[in-house]
């Protein structure tokens, strides 16, 4: 049977890595590395970034992601992307044999809008999984604004910018956080009595930040991110929004 | 004017301790650690044992927690409480007369269910904060179990026990972590098409796991919250609902 290890290794930041992290890189027999496309190399040289820091010695196999096949309804065609991974995780592992377990970097945590568990879950023979908590996007934005997560004794909800379109705010929370939110759909709601806090590129060297009552930052989260965007050739953020 | 870090330190193992965090417990001028009463004095020496391991030489001012007023109405106690943490903060500081920044060890991530950086609010003059995140006891919880967070684009809410026994499942969420949760209190849902997973010390030598769907599950974690507080005298648990 495989050890298959997941390790969050933070959001940008190589020093969200944890002390946990870092020895289960240097324990690690293999180390499999996704190759993203050109816009995202600078992610792919993190990774390397950091197993050289963390002292692995582990050979890493790296492989191509497949693409999405967008002609699909939703769920299936997500399914069928984890299908064709799992299919190259497992062509990789055969050809490394690797002699210990396998190790997988995963950005933040790999709990949180992550597929690598339910990959893992598709390859057979199926793998002990092992997964290393890692900081992710959500911490990197409260940390670096230095607010709380959730009010005195409130509730808080985390979802994706599909949903907040879809059914508005959530009932009986005063706090959201959105994460993969391409369309910034904050825009949608009505902006009285809700501040936000964003954040792109948290943990990286060009992280922005922006903050405010949602009527006056709104716009300039709009027109940060396009600038970011069109600077970077792609971007990556996230907000919370408070409702008083 | 004062810099004053707070600082995710994890939720019990030593190696949650992040890079970025253990750079920062070297680099500051004064630690600031909480005595606590004797039934947690196991989570006084961790701390220090974090401070050992992390080769942090600053000098240690350890202060007592203020008892709390259980006299006053719910927000107004919690208030009154911050006010007093906030006077033995300023008092530590300006007996050490540090010569650089102070640093606090705040259990997890200092953004999630934790008073630290209200307090700090409070402190006059007014610190400049840096918030550095640590691994917190719903990714503790989520690794331990090897799960996710979310259901494939769906959303999640984090809430308390309190507000689960006094609103029930939060609307349009097919999933629920609780913490701050003294009854678990999922006994008052009915268990029908939930399924849960729960940890008691994650991280600490003698955690606890249990999982499954929550008519089987849930009596038989009430019985091993039951035993294992009746033998450590305290416990510390959460845990995660997902509804189908
Ligand atoms: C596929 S999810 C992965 C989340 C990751 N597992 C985590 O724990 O943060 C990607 C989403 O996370 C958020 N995200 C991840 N890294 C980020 C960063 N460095 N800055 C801002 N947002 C980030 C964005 O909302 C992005 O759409
Ligand atoms: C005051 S809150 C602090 C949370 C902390 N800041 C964090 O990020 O996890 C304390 C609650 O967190 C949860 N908790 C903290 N540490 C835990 C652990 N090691 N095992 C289980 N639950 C824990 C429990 O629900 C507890 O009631």
């Amino acid at each position: 049977m495989t050890d298959l290890w997941l390790i969050g290794i933070g959001t940008g930041n190589p020093a969200h890595v944890t002390l946990e992290a870092r020895q289960a890189l240097r324990d690690a027999a293999l180390v499999l590395v996704p190759r993203k496309g050109p816009d995202k190399a600078d992610l792919a040289d993190l990774r390397h970034a950091i197993l050289n820091a963390c002292g692995s010695r582990a050979p890493v196999a790296e492989f191509d992601m497949p693409v999405r096949d967008e002609g699909r309804p939703y769920l299936e065609r997500v399914r069928h992307w984890h299908d064709e991974i799992a299919a190259l995780w497992t062509r990789a592992i055969a050809t490394a044999r690797p002699q210990g377990p396998v190790a997988l970097l995963v950005w933040g945590d790999p709990g949180l809008y992550d597929s690598t568990l339910r990959i893992a879950a598709r390859l057979d023979p199926r793998p002990r999984v092992r997964v290393v908590p890692g900081i992710s996007a959500l911490q990197a934005l409260t940390a670096a604004h230095a607010i709380p997560f959730n009010a005195v004794n409130g509730a808080v909800t985390v979802t994706t910018g599909r949903r907040l379109r879809d059914f508005g705010w959530p009932e009986g929370t005063d706090t959201v956080v959105v994460m993969l939110d391409g369309e910034l759909s904050f825009q949608r709601l009505d902006p009285a009595g809700i501040e936000i806090w964003w954040g792109a590129f948290l943990g990286l060297p060009n992280q922005l930040l922006e903050a405010g009552p949602l009527a006056q930052a709104g716009p300039r989260i709009v027109a940060a991110r396009a600038a970011a965007r069109a600077r970077h050739g792609w971007i990556m953020d996230t907000y919370l929004l408070r409702r008083r």
